[in-house]
Parts: C-alpha cells; structure tokens; sequence
C-alpha cells in the first residue's frame, strides 16, 4: 500500500508559484530555484514575500512569470482550504499541491465547497526546524527527506506525476498513503509524541531549581519537541482533531491503568505497560525508514575546548568506524564534556579499546 | 536548600564493601580501585561477583579486606531495605550507604525496623546506561555527573561527611536534598518521563509499518528511554508510586481537558496546553544543571563514510567554533547523512558561511 520511490514523475520544469513565504514555502522556492526553475513567491505579508523572493537567484525574477504549471499551498494550515480554492479558480491549467501537515480535513472541506478538485494532490514534507520564516528555509531542507503524497479517489494520475517530479526536484523521497491513512500515520508517530511532550513539560514549568538540576539526558529528549511554535502547532491538532482523540482515549485508558495499578500496588500491571513501552520503542526505525540497527554506545571523556571533538571524530575516522549518532553532555562544574558516540555492532568493544591505547578515557 | 558542592568530605581511604556487582555497584568498585582504595564486591550470584571482581585492578585482592569502614550498597530496589539492615548489623563500626533511585520508602521501612539508622544515609548517583551488569561497568561513569546524597534526621553528620567522600573520590558532584525531596525531584524529571515515554512507544508497539516509516528525530527523542529494563522500572515505579501517584493525576486532568478540547473544537484550550509544555521544556537545564544556552542548529549534508565526520568536525574545529551537540540523521535511500551541529548563538551563521566555503552543504 506505501510505496517509497527515490524518483517519480518528470522533473518540475515550472513556471511554479508558491504561496506562502514561511520556512517551508520558502524552502521549496529554494530547492526549485537551484534546479534553475522559473518560481515566483507570495505571501500575505509582503515584508515576508520580499525578504523570500531576494533569495532566489537563477531564476530571472525581472519577467513577469506567466501562468503557472504548479502552485504550490504553503500557508498555515487554517488558510490551506481557502488558498488551495482561490489556486484552482485563478489558474484553470495548473497542478495545486500543498505542504499541510494534515491531509483529509482539508480535503473534506474542498470537496464541500464543490470545487472540481482532479488537479489537486496533497503533499506533506517530512521535514522542518524549531525555527520559522523565510530567513530559516534552505534549498537543501528536503534532501533525503521523506514527503508524503497523498492522492485523492478524484486526482487526476498526470497531477499526482506533476506533485511527485516536484518532490524529486526538490531532492526528497516520494512516500504515497491515503489522506486518512496519512493522518492516523502522522497522529501516531508525530501529533501524539508532540502532545505527550507538552503534557511531560508542562508538569516541569513550575518546578523547583532544585528538581531541575537533577535533569538528564531523558527528560531533555523526551520534552525536547515540546519547545515548538504552539500557534502552529494548535492548528495542526485541531486540523487533525479526531485521529488524535482516538489515540488520546487510549492514552486516558492506559494512564487509568497505571493509576489504579499504583494504588494496588500491582507491579506486574506496571511493568506490563513497560514492556509495551519497550516493545513499541524498539519498532520506531533508527533512521529514516531503514531497518532498526542494533547500536552500542562508547562514552569517551573529553576537554571541553575547540578542536577536542574534531581531534576525538578524525581517530575514530582513522579507526574505520563509522558513527551512527553522538550525544554531547558537558558539565559546568568541570572543563570537560561526556560523548557518546554511537556505532554498530560489534565495532563497540574494540573502538572503545583502540581509544583506550590513544590515551583517551573511553568505555561502553 | 540544595548545596551544590565540587568537593565535599575527605577522600574515600577504605576499606570498602560494595553489595551487588551490577552496572552501579561494579562502577563504584572501579571508580574506588582506580583511586587505590581497598575495595570487595559482593553478589548473590557468584559470577557476577568474579567477574566483577577480575575487573578490580590496584587492589591487592589476595588479602583480606578486615572490617569496612564503608558499605555500598547496589543491590535491585526491592532488596534495599533488607541489604542495608543486614550491613548495619554485620558491620557496628561502618557508614552504610546506598544508590537506589527512590529515597524515602525504604527509609521508612528501615525505620519500621527498629534499626539504629545513624550510620546510614542514602544516595542515588545520577548516571547510568541502558546495558547492565558488571561488564557494562566503568571506572569513570560518574566523571562529572550529578549524585545526590539525602541524609535523614537520624543521620549522623561524620557519617554524611563520609559519604560525600565517597561521591568525591568516585569523580560526581554532591546535591544535598531531603529522601522526600529527592523522590518527588526524580519523579518528576525521571520516573515520570519514563512512563509518559512508555505509553507514548506503547501505541506504536502495532502501528503498521507505513506509519512507522515516516517517524523522525521527534518521536525518537519521545520513546528512546522507554526502552530501559522493565524488571528495574516495575521497582522504581513501584517504590515511588506516592510521588508518581500525584504527577500522574496531573497528567490525566491535562489529558482529561485536552479529550475535552479536541470535542468542543476549543483551539484555545490545545494552545494553553501547548504553551505550558513549550514553557516546560524551556525550563529543563540544557546541559547538567548548567544555564540553558542559547543554541542554534547548522544542518550539514555529508557522505555516509567513515571518515567524512572526522573531516567534517576537523574544519569545525578549525574555526575555532565549540560543538554543543550533534544530531547525526542517515537516510538509507541515499549515499550520505544529515548532520545538525549545535553552536552557541551568534556563532552559527558564519560557521554555516564558512563551512558553505568549504565546499559542505550546510545552513542554519
């Protein structure tokens, strides 16, 4: 039913509008323009249009650009409906696509309004910052990223190639699902995770300096999400509203579950949701889709000054190994810092014991 | 209240008895041994014990070690209480300590045994690893990292000068709090995270594979602690179910009006959610008790080689700029990964400037 393609479609040839000069709108303008396709950018705000459109630089921004082959709907998602219709209408013999991160209340909502919607395909690049607007957006901030194109019964097949060349040119890998299919997916494994954050960080902001500093690395990781734009982000679990609550009520469920397990004091019913937590944490892939590979950490202690780190990654270089991740955690009190350096088994033993006889204090 | 002290009591001169040749009590030996201090492990499993023991290095293990001035206890939570009253008894003349996670249920249930309890005071080192047992074990696991002693109203202060002592010469940094402190200051930046991570990895425990394909680093930051030992968890959880008790009603009145949000359409309600959460995670300590920094991401496209880190953190080095943290994102489809490097504002544009220079794919 998915399908993950490294090329599809023809290549964007342009001329490509799109509306919207955010991070992402902005981003996608980028990625064209460096492909040397003719793009013209617009937003609402036209200091934010300005500052867009003077990062575009092939492409001859002193002619006019004529009808568009493709828009591009890089609105918040609030606007998305509205924009996507006023596309449809002004530009009869376009392809309209758009980035939301919700796919099938937007599309419910069109087909209300009883435009004729064959020329629309839905879009979703799995790709994004902390940051926001167009002095964040990069060129490259699709590349090797996932985007999901989501088809609807009435798109017609030549719009979904258009949607799928712009995602190749863009330099990202074309994932298909459903609307609905892609809101339970993105329900699952990005609304809830951004939710279960909040509600995890929430309970920390009012408290004690003294219970903070006993803070690690799993709480940092666990609430990092949680810092992200939440006018953004009250759009985006509103839009997807009903996916949410199904997986909300399971949450309420489990949670009634540990609070009468704890009053009880039935640890087998606590360490049951555990191992479901273990079970599901080992089924979210490592990376980007590939295969989970089994990791080991090498924790190597070093000073915390420039050069040290590039010093520590060119013997490991030396060494043939190849890092999967790194965690850095300093500590004020002292003049160094802790990595964790993680690579694939078995290399684990033998990287720390070559680190070792190169004098540095490393252990798994 | 809290005291934060680099140095504290004398050094650790021994000799020492550590109870439980797990990862914390064979890491304790190490860190002891290493410093020349007379040090036996116990365990009730006889090869845990040897091959704990086989790791000591300066001791001289052939002489017997007389009566210890001090006891480590390391054994599972749910044996403390029982190790610790059997330490006392057998050694009139010895400090006892522990590194339990949780403080106060099982002083309460050494008070509940009539234990003269002025030679004990507990401790829970804040370090630790998702491997375990006595060959995960090393000598500097807690080099720079936080332990926080909780002495109790019963305990002598030589006896908590002894401990600090301990916590010195093994490389951490005191935190002096109450054991009711420490239980509510864990739960909330420890057990409670584990378990919110828990429920969140549970519901994609048997998320079909399509969903599961377009995680990102977000929901892997949510759930990678989920995956801890569920046999050590069920205990922790189960020790400190009154402090857990409370946040977890917390969590279920916030779920509670976010189901109820989600039903009225009442985007005001999400966003205050959203808003408490981001101000929460603005309020963990970005890196060991330290003052957050304010950081920015350089994202960096390198060939997924060994070696090409190396080079990359070799040019860093070069401009004199210091890495925070690394986030390292391969993408299986393509021949190379997405590095986000972490700098302390303002160093980050012209480090993505100067790299851009280079020759790398890099930007803010």
């Amino acid at each position: 039913m998915t399908e993950r393609r490294t090329t599809s479609g023809e290549p964007t040839t342009g001329p490509v509008l799109v509306v919207g000069a955010g991070l992402i709108g902005t981003s996608v303008a980028l990625a064209l323009d460096r492909r040397g396709v003719a793009v013209h950018l617009q937003d609402i705000d036209p200091v934010n249009a300005a500052v867009a459109s003077s990062r575009l630089g092939s492409a001859d921004r002193s002619q006019p650009l004529g009808e568009p082959a493709l828009v591009v709907v890089a609105t918040p998602p609030d606007h998305l409906v509205e924009v996507i219709g006023q596309a449809l209408r002004a530009y009869p013999g376009a392809v309209v696509t758009d980035v939301g991160s919700v796919k099938l209340k937007p599309l419910v909502d069109l087909q209300a309004t009883g435009a004729d919607l064959a020329r629309y395909v839905g879009g979703h690049p799995m790709a994004g910052s902390e940051r926001s607007g167009p002095l964040a957006a990069a060129g490259d901030l699709f590349d090797g990223r996932t985007w999901a194109v989501t088809p609807h019964a009435a798109s017609d097949p030549r719009a979904v190639e258009v949607v799928e060349g712009l995602v190749s040119t863009c330099g990202a890998v074309v994932v298909h699902l459903s609307p609905r299919e892609h809101d339970l997916a993105v329900a699952r494994i990005s609304h809830l995770p951004h939710l279960m954050a909040a509600l995890t960080a929430g309970l920390l902001r009012d408290a004690p300096t003294a219970h903070l500093a006993l803070s690690g690395q799993g709480v940092r990781d666990v609430t990092r999400i949680a810092a992200g734009d939440p006018r953004l982000w009250r759009q985006i679990v509103s839009a997807n509203a009903v996916a949410l609550h199904g997986l909300l009520s399971d949450v309420r469920r489990d949670v009634d579950g540990l609070l009468a397990a704890l009053d009880n004091g039935d640890a087998n019913a606590v360490e049951e949701v555990l191992v479901t937590g273990a079970a599901g944490a080992a089924a979210v892939p490592g990376k980007h889709g590939g295969p989970p590979v089994e990791l080991v950490s090498v924790t190597v202690t070093i000073p915390d000054r420039p050069g040290a780190l590039a010093q520590l990654f060119t013997e490991v270089g030396t060494l043939g190994v190849n890092i999967e991740d790194v965690r850095i955690d300093h500590d004020p009190a002292r003049a160094y810092g802790l990595v964790e350096v993680d690579v694939a088994e078995p290399a684990g033993e033998a990287l720390a014991e070559s680190l070792r006889e190169r004098g540095w204090a490393a252990h798994r």
